[in-house]
C-alpha cells in the first residue's frame, strides 16, 4: 500500500498515523520527493481501513499495490476451484447450466420444467421460493411450500438444486438445497454472508446492481473468511443510463474474474436483458468469453401461455439455447495458464 | 395504466390477457390505433407486475399513469407527515440535525460527542453499533455493546438516538433506540423491510447507490404496507462514473420525493461525497432547497487525532456548519401548497 | 404517439395544443378515462418534439410507440444494409475485421502494421491521423502527413483505410479514405454528421461514452437524411461506476442494434477494456453474439516495445485472436428472418 | 508520478520505460518493496501519458500525484479569475445570472424576454441560434438570422450576450457576441477547443453528459493553452440511471470546482431537471453552495403558451426565482482561503 502525504504534514499526525500503522505490524518506507513524501507500507495491509486513511488530514491519496482480497485471491490460490455438487460439478472444466423457473407456482410447473431443462441438457435446477418483489403488493413468492416443491422436483430428476435466500431466519429451511443463492440486492447483507460462511454448501452470490467486481469478490471474502470456500460467482448485469435492456450484461466480468479469482464465473442472461430473444445470443458471448456456466430462466405454462415472450423461455427455445452454446463451448476462450 | 398492443396481436393470447387482467377486477378499454392497439386498464393496477406484462408476446410496452405506491404518495395524503420522536419531531416544519460519530467507539467518545452536538444545536444523535464494511477484515462496530453506549450517552444528554440495524435477528435490541436505519446496502432488503413495518417504531431508509426515487418510496411502501407509517427518507449520493467524490449527491432528489411524497426527507452530505470540507457546502445547499433536515457525521478523538479530516467533521466544524444552515434556514425554498 | 393529459387540463391551453398538432397534419384521438384523458396522435411523427410536449403544463407523460429514425429502422427496410468497400464490404455476411495502429507514426510502422495483419486475414486496415486526447500536452497525431503514410500503406498492401475526422475542415484531406469514421466524442457533433451525409462515402459511427443506443441510431439518421445510406455502428463500451476496464463493453447492443437496424454493427474490444489481453475474449464474445465486425488496435514496434502490453496487440497476438474468432464464427447467432 | 511496477519486471522493458522517461527529462527514482518497486518521476509529468504506461507489461499501476492540468490550476493560479464582460463581469464576487430562451425564434420574442429578465436582474442574456438536437427532422434554429436578432436584443438591452457555436464555421458570425458557449456535447470538440484558444472571447464550457470534473478541466486547459485565459465552467447535470429527472445535476461539482480551480463556476439547473418548477429550489441550492452565478431558461409567448411548464420559466417565475435567489446570497459558502 502507498500513502501519498500532502505537502509539509503536520508533524504530530504524522506521527500519530506511523505509530498506528506500526501497532498493526505494518513497516512504514518513506521516501522523500520533490514536492510530496510518499510513505510505502510493508506488511499485511489487508485489514487496513483505506478510505479512513485517505481521509486523513496528513493524506493526499492511498493506492493499494496488493488486493484486499485474500482467500478468493487468484495470486494465492493458482489452481480453479471446483465445487462438488450431487453428481455434478461447478468449475473446473464442467460447463455448467442452472435452469428452471422464476418463480416456483406449483409441483406441476417445477416437475415439467425440471424435465424439460435436463432432457435439454441442464446441469441443474433452478427455482425461487422467497422472491425480492421491488412492491410489496407483488407476488412474493410461495416460501416453505415452494423449497418443498422445489426439493420434490429434485428427488424426481435427480437434478442438484439452487434457490434463493432473503433473510438469515430462512437458513433452518435450507438444509435439503444444494446451493444457496444470494440474489444482487443482498450482495452487501453482510450479516447474511457471514452466517453464510458457517454452512458447509456452496454459496451462489449474484453481483449487486451497483457493485464493482471488487466489491463482489469482497463479498466472496466475506463467506470465505468463515471458512466455507465453495463460492460461485455470477453476472446479471449492472445498473447504467442504457434504457434498451432492463440492466447492461458486463460480458467483460467474465475473463476479467476469471483473472482475479479461482472461483467459478456464471453468467444469468436473463436477468439482465428481461428480453427473452436477447437470452440465446448472450448466452452464446458469454459461453464463448470463458464463463464456467449459465443461469438461465425457463418456464412452462401450457394452460394460459400468460408468460409467454417474458424474460422466460419456453422448454423448446431453451433447447434451442442449449444447442448454440453447445456448438460454441469447444471454442471458447481459455486463459493461458500464466495470467 | 396502458398497454400498447403490437401489430396485429396473436387472438388467443389477447384473449388469456384480457381474462388475466379482469380475474384482477380491472377493466379493459380498448383504442384501435392506425397501427397499434392501446389497452387504457382502469381499476387498482397497482398490484399488477408491469414487468411481466411488458414481456407478454403481444405486447409492445406498458405505461403506468399512476403511480405503484399508495401509501406514500402525496397525492392521497397531501398533508405533510410528521413523526414526533422525544422531546422534537421529524417533518412538520422543524428542521432536524443527526449528528454523531460512525461508529461508536467507547462511552467516552460517544457521550463527549453528544454533549458537543447537543451544544451546537443538534436534534438528534447518530452512532453506529452495527456497522456494515465492504471488508471482513474490517472492524464491525461494538454491535450490542455498541447500543449500551448510544444509550448511556441518550439518557445523559436527552437526545433521542438514530441507529441502524442491519439483520432481524438484532431487533430485540432496538428497545430503547428512538429511530432504527435501514442503511443504502439494505434498502432492498424487503424481509427486513417487511417486519419493520411491524414495529412502532420510526423508520430512516437511506436511498440504495443505484436506486431510483421510486424505488426508494416502493421500500418506505414495504414498511408502510405491515402498518407502521412513520418513514424518513434520506438522500446520501448515488453511484456515478464521477471519482472526484465518493458517490454523487443527487439534491434534485429533494424537491422531487416532496412533490411525490408527504414523508420527511433529509441529507446526508458526509457519506455522499466523503470529503471533510465538502459538508458545509453541500449541508447549505440542501437546506437551500428544502430538506427536511440533514445527517452529518461528527467525530471527537482528542487523543489521537487520527480522524481529523475524514468524512467527519471535529465538533468545532461541525458548530461553524450549524451557523451557516442557520443562516440559510429561513430563506430556504418551501414547496407551494399544490405543485 | 401517446399524450397522457393531467387531470382537469386547463381548457385554453389544450385547445392550442389540439391546434399545434393538427397544423403537423396529427390527427387527434382522445379517450376518456376514470382519472386521465388520453390523446392518440395519428399521423408522422417523427418531427414532434417528445421533451417539449412532455413539458407542457398540461401533459402527465408522453409515449412513442414508433421509434423516431426512419432511415436506419428495420421495420422499414428489412434486408441488411450491405456496404461495399473496395474489394470487401461491411455487411451482408461478411465478417469484417478493420485492424492497425491506434496512431499512425511513421510510414515504417503502418506499413509493418499493414502487411502483417493483411496477413493475418483482416480485411480493411485502421490508423489515426487526428487524435482526439484528453489532453493538450499529449499529442496530437500526424495529421495531413499521417493520412498520406496511411493511403501508402493502402497501396501497398490494398486493404481499404478507415480512419477518424474530428473537424469539417479536414473533410478535403479524405478523399481517397475508403471509410470515414466518427470518433465517440464526436457522436453527437451534428454540424459534423450533416455535412458527412453530402458525401458519398462509408461512415462509421462510433457510440459516444454516455449514448443510448437510440441516440446512436438517430446519430445515424443525421446521415442519411442527408442521403448518404453508407453508415457502420460500432459499440466501444460505456461509462459506467466499474473501474476494473476502462469502459464497460455493452455487448446487448449488438443483437438489439441488429434487431433495430438494417446497418452493419461491429465491435471494438480494445478501447472498450483498455487492456491488450482482454481483447481476445472480447472479440470472441462479439463474433457469437451476431457482430458484422470486430476493429482492433494492432501494434508494431520492435525497436523499443514501449508499448507491448497496451492495448495494442502485437501482429502475433492478433494473430491468434483471429485464429480464436475464425473458429467462432460459423457457429454465430444469427437472428431469426422475423425477429 | 508514481508508476508501481509488477513483479520480477521484463529487465529489457523496464529499461527502454527507463530511457524514454529520461528522454522526457524526468528523473526516475526507484524503492525497492517487498513484493513491487515503486518508481517515483520527478519532472513535468503533465505531458507523460498515463494510460500508455498504464498499458505496459511491466507496469501495475500509475498514479498521478499532480494534476494534468497546469493553467487551471488553482495550485498555480491562487486568485480567482475575473473576467469583464461589457459592464458586467464573470466572477470575483459579481453573482452573474444569464438568463434568457432556449432558442431564438422571432425578434419580438428576443427583446421581450431581454427586457423582462434584465428588469428582474438578470446579467446577460442567453438564446441560442444554432442548436444541437438528437433528430435532424428537429427545430435546428435560426442559425446566422438567430444570431442577428440575438445582437438587436443586446443593443436595446445593453446586456451582454452568450450564445452557442456547434462548428469552427461559424466562428466569423460571433464577432459581436460577447461570451462563446460550447455545449455539453461538444465539450470534448479538441479542435474546436483549440481554435476557441486563439479567439480573445471568453468560453463558456458546459460539462459534457458523462465528463468527470477533471475532464472538463482539460477542456478548459485546451482553452488555455492557446492562450485565451478567459474560460467559465458551468455544471449542468450529468447522465446516470435515474429517470425522475433529465439529468442528476451534480451540485459537488461547485464547491470542488472552486477549489481545483481559479475559473468562474455557474450552474444550469433548466437543462438539468428538465422540469420548470425545478429550477427554482436547484438555484437556490447552487446558490447556497457558491456558484458563481446561474444559467436560466425564460421563455415569453403569451400567443400560444404553449411551452408553460416545460423547463423554462415564465418571465413572472424567472422575477420570483430571482427574489429567491437574493434572499440566499449574502448566507452563501465561501471557500476560505485557505483550501
Amino acid at each position: 500500500m502507498i500513502v501519498i502525504l500532502k505537502k509539509n504534514p503536520d508533524e504530530k499526525q504524522l506521527k500519530n498515523l506511523m505509530g498506528w500503522l506500526e501497532s498493526m505490524n505494518i513497516s512504514v518506507h518513506p521516501t522523500e520527493g520533490k514536492t510530496h513524501t510518499i510513505l510505502g507500507l510493508v506488511g499485511d495491509t489487508s485489514a487496513v481501513d483505506i478510505d479512513l486513511l485517505r481521509a486523513l488530514d496528513i493524506v493526499a491519496d492511498v493506492k493499494r499495490v496488493q488486493e484486499p482480497y485474500k482467500n478468493a485471491n487468484r495470486k494465492f490460490h493458482e489452481d480453479d476451484t471446483v465445487i462438488p455438487v450431487g453428481q455434478t460439478q461447478l468449475g473446473g472444466g464442467v460447463f455448467s447450466v442452472i435452469a428452471g423457473p422464476c418463480s416456483i407456482e406449483s409441483e406441476e410447473q417445477i416437475c415439467a420444467v425440471a424435465q424439460a431443462v435436463k432432457a435439454s441438457g441442464a446441469t441443474m435446477l433452478r427455482g425461487g421460493a422467497f422472491k425480492p418483489r421491488t412492491s410489496p403488493y407483488a407476488f412474493q413468492g410461495l416460501r416453505g411450500h415452494g423449497l418443498e416443491l422445489l426439493l420434490k422436483a429434485k428427488r424426481m430428476t435427480g437434478l442438484p438444486v439452487v434457490t434463493e435466500i432473503m433473510d438469515l431466519s430462512q437458513l433452518e429451511l435450507f438444509d435439503e438445497v444444494d446451493v444457496i443463492q444470494v440474489g444482487a440486492r443482498n450482495m452487501q447483507n453482510f450479516e447474511l454472508l457471514k452466517e453464510l460462511g458457517h454452512t458447509g454448501k456452496p454459496i451462489l452470490i449474484k453481483r449487486g446492481l451497483a457493485n464493482t467486481l471488487q466489491e463482489l469478490l469482497m463479498s466472496a471474502e466475506y463467506v470465505m473468511a468463515g471458512g466455507n470456500h465453495q463460492v460461485i460467482l455470477c453476472e446479471r448485469g449492472i445498473r447504467t443510463f442504457e434504457t434498451a435492456t432492463r440492466n447492461t450484461l458486463d460480458l467483460s466480468a467474465v475473463p476479467m474474474l476469471k483473472k482475479l479469482t479461482h472461483l467459478p464465473v456464471i453468467v444469468d442472461p436473463s436477468h439482465a436483458t428481461g428480453i427473452s430473444w436477447m437470452v440465446k445470443p448472450l448466452a452464446m458471448a458469454a459461453t464463448a468469453c470463458g464463463a464456467d456456466g449459465l443461469m438461465i430462466e425457463v418456464h412452462n405454462d401450457p394452460k394460459s401461455a400468460l408468460c409467454d415472450g417474458a424474460q422466460s423461455l419456453t422448454p423448446e427455445a431453451f433447447d434451442d439455447v442449449m444447442q448454440s452454446v453447445n456448438a460454441i463451448l469447444p471454442h471458447a476462450f481459455k486463459a493461458p495458464k500464466e495470467v
